[in-house]
C-alpha cells in the first residue's frame, strides 16, 4: 500500500515529467525521454512505444534494461513494423478501447480476452515478459495517438511483480502529457519542414533562368552543413545554414535573361551585369528582423569574395568577408567543379579538391580548405544522395 | 490546514493543467488560459502576467473579477508598460531574485524589505489590493521569463485572505509549465513567421522582372483572407491561403524577359509565353506531400481561369475551376485595377467594384463577387494599411 505522502511525490514526480517533455523538441529524443522517464517513474524494467498512422500502430521506440546490461545486439527489426488497431494484441486493443490494461503475466491471459500477447520477440531474446501495463495516449480532445506500454514491474529486491493498481491512473496522466508533446513536436517539425520545402522550392525558380537546379542547391547547402560541423558550429547557427545556404543565388532572379541565358562568354560589360546577383540578392532579403534573413543576406553579398581580396562585389580581404559567405563560398565552387556545365565537362573529385587545395588562401579561407578537406568522406556521402 | 487528499487532488489538478496549456499554441489564448486556470487554482480575485523582455519586464495580461463584475471600462493603460528589473517592485523583485513573494497585505510590507507596492491601480480602479503571490516562471535550465502575480485569495465567504503557504510551491509548478508553454508558442509563432517572411521575400524576387512588388503581394493576400473569412472558411484554410496567395505569380520567374518586361502591348505568341506564368508556377509548387503547396499550386494554375470558361490556362468552367483560385481571381484583378501601370492610371475603388459587379458570373464567381463587396470595409483598410 502507497501512502499519502508518497503518492503526493509520484505527483510532484509527474509534473516535472510534463514540463521536461514540453521542453524537448526532438522527437527522437522525445521518445527516449518519455520511455526513460516512464521506466523510472512505474521502476520498468522495459517499455514500448506505438504510434497510430495510416491506419495502424507503428512501433517506433522501445527500451529494455535486461537486455541492454547482458550487451551484444537486440533483434530490433521490430522497429517500424506495425500492428493492427484491432483487439487482438495488447496495443491494439489499447489503443482501440482507450482503455487501460494492467495484465499480471503475459502468459497467462484469461482465456475470455480477445488478445493474445506475441512471444516471437521474448524467444529471439531470450527475455521473459511478465507484468504489463499498456495505457493509451490521449490528447485532451480524447483522441488516442498511440499506445505506452510498460513491462515487467520491478521490487525492490529486482523481482518481477505485478504493476500495482495505483499507477494505472498516473501513468495514464503521463501518457497524456507524452501526446501532447508528440503532438507538439511533430506540428514544431511539420512547420519547419514546410519552412525548408518553401526556400528550396522558390529558390529553385531560378532553375528556369539558370542551369542552378534544386540538386545544386541541396549539395551546397548539404556541402556548407558538413563544413560548419567540422568548424564547430552550434547546432543553432548550422540550422541558420541550412535554411539560408540555399538562398545564396536568389538574387540571379533580378540578372537579364540577355546575361544569364547568354552561352557564350561575357563582355566586361556583361560580365558587371552578372556580378550584380550578389547586391539583388542582398537586396531581396535584407531589412528582416529574422537572424535568418540576415545570416542569408550575409551569404548572397559575400559568397564571391575571394580570401585575398580579388572577389565581387566589394574585393573584401581576408576576415574582412563575413564567416558564413567564406564558408558557402567552397561548396559553390566545388560542386560547380564537380558539375557538368554546357562549356566544360565534370571535373572527379579528386581533381576538384586538388584545385581547391591550391586556392587555400587565394580564393578560399584556409581555415574552411582544411575542414572541408577533413571532411571529404561526408562531402561524397552528400555528393552521392543529392545526385539529380 | 489542508489534508492530503486535497492535496493530491490539487496536484492531479495542476496536471491537468499543465496539459491544457502544452496545448494551446496561440499566446493570447495561452496567455488567457494561465492566468484564468492560475486564478481557479489558488481562488483569487485577480492575476497579471509580465514578461523579461528588452531589459526589463513588460506588463502583459490581466484579468480582475472584482472589476469586471462591476462592467464598465477598466483602465488598462497598463498593458505593455514595463516595471524595471529591480528591486524596487514585487514583480521586478521576484524576477531579480528568482524567489517566491507571498505577501499577506501589499498595503502593510515590513519597512525592511526593498520593494514596493504601486497603489496606482487600485486608486484610478477603486481597487483594494491586499494578498499578494507572486512567483517567478521559470523554464528548466533555471531561466526566469517573467513573473505570475496572484492577488486577493478569496475564502469560502468570498472574504480576502493571504495565500496559503502550500500554494507557493504549487505555484510555483504552474508557473514552470506556464512558461515552457509560453516559450513553445513564442517559437511556434517566430517559425511561422519565419516561413512567411521566406514566402514573401522569395516571391517579391519577381519585382526585379516585374512590376509586382511586396506590396501587391501582400495586398492580395490580405485581401483574399478577407473573402475567405466572410466565405465561412476554417482557420486552417485560412493559413493556408495566407501562406499559399502570395505565390500565386511565381512562375513569372521563367517568363523571358523580352515577354515579361516588354512595354507596349504583346504580340499573340507572346500572350501565350505570358500565359505560361501559369503552367510554370504549377510546376515550381507541384509534387510537395505539404498540403500548403497543393494548394498553392491549384491557385498559381487556376487563378487566371474564368467563370464563364474563357480564361487560361484551361478555358476550365464554372465549378470545375478549383475553389482556391476562384477566391485569389479577384483579388488579384481588383488590385490590378486600383494600382497605377505604365498603360493605364489608378481606378478608384468605386469604379474598379462596378467593374467586378459588372464581371460577376462571368470572370469571376457570383459567390465570390458577394463576399467582396460585403467585405468592402475590411478590403479598403487592408488596401490603406499595405499601401507601399
Amino acid at each position: 500500500m502507497i501512502s499519502s505522502k508518497d503518492s503526493s511525490e509520484l505527483l510532484h514526480h509527474l509534473n516535472r515529467i510534463g514540463i521536461a517533455l514540453s521542453c524537448e523538441k526532438d522527437l527522437d529524443r522525445l521518445l527516449d525521454l518519455i520511455l526513460r522517464e516512464a521506466r523510472i517513474f512505474a521502476r520498468a524494467d522495459a517499455g514500448s512505444l506505438f504510434l497510430k498512422q495510416g491506419g495502424g500502430l507503428i512501433f517506433i521506440a522501445a527500451q529494455n534494461e535486461t537486455l541492454d546490461s547482458r550487451g551484444g545486439e537486440q533483434k530490433s527489426d521490430y522497429y517500424g513494423s506495425s500492428v493492427k488497431l484491432n483487439n487482438e494484441s495488447i496495443a491494439g486493443h489499447v489503443a482501440v478501447t482507450g482503455k487501460v490494461l494492467n495484465i499480471p503475466d503475459a502468459y497467462h491471459l484469461p482465456s475470455e480476452v480477445p488478445y493474445r500477447f506475441l512471444k516471437k520477440f521474448d524467444e529471439e531474446n531470450h527475455y521473459r515478459t511478465c507484468s504489463v501495463l499498456a495505457v493509451p495516449m490521449n490528447i485532451p480532445n480524447g483522441e488516442v495517438i498511440g499506445v505506452l506500454q510498460l513491462i515487467n514491474a520491478m521490487n525492490e529486491q529486482k523481482e518481477t511483480v505485478p504493476f500495482p493498481e495505483m499507477f494505472e491512473e498516473l501513468m495514464l496522466s503521463l501518457a497524456s502529457q507524452a501526446a501532447v508533446a508528440i503532438r507538439n513536436a511533430m506540428l514544431l517539425e511539420e512547420i519547419k519542414q514546410a519552412h525548408l520545402d518553401t526556400i528550396f522550392r522558390l529558390s529553385k525558380a531560378a532553375e528556369y533562368r539558370d542551369e542552378d537546379t534544386e540538386a545544386h542547391l541541396r549539395r551546397v547547402t548539404g556541402y556548407t552543413i558538413v563544413v560548419a560541423k567540422k568548424l564547430g558550429l552550434q547546432t543553432k547557427e548550422i540550422d541558420f545554414l541550412r535554411y539560408a545556404a540555399p538562398m545564396h543565388d536568389i538574387g540571379k532572379l533580378g540578372v537579364p535573361d540577355a546575361v544569364l541565358l547568354k552561352p557564350g562568354k561575357l563582355t566586361p560589360e556583361e560580365f558587371e551585369l552578372m556580378k550584380k546577383h550578389t547586391l539583388i540578392g542582398a537586396k531581396i532579403l535584407e531589412g528582416s528582423d529574422q537572424k535568418l534573413f540576415q545570416i542569408a543576406k550575409e551569404i548572397a553579398i559575400s559568397h564571391h569574395e575571394k580570401f585575398n581580396g580579388t572577389g565581387y562585389p566589394y574585393g573584401l580581404k581576408g576576415e574582412a568577408i563575413p564567416f558564413y559567405g567564406r564558408i558557402v563560398a567552397l561548396p559553390d565552387v566545388f560542386d560547380a567543379l564537380t558539375s557538368k556545365r554546357v562549356y566544360k565537362p565534370a571535373f572527379s573529385v579528386a581533381q576538384a579538391v586538388d584545385m581547391i587545395r591550391e586556392e587555400s588562401g587565394k580564393h578560399f579561407d584556409p581555415v574552411v580548405v582544411k575542414a572541408f578537406i577533413d571532411s571529404l568522406d561526408e562531402i561524397v556521402q552528400v555528393k552521392e544522395k543529392e545526385q539529380t
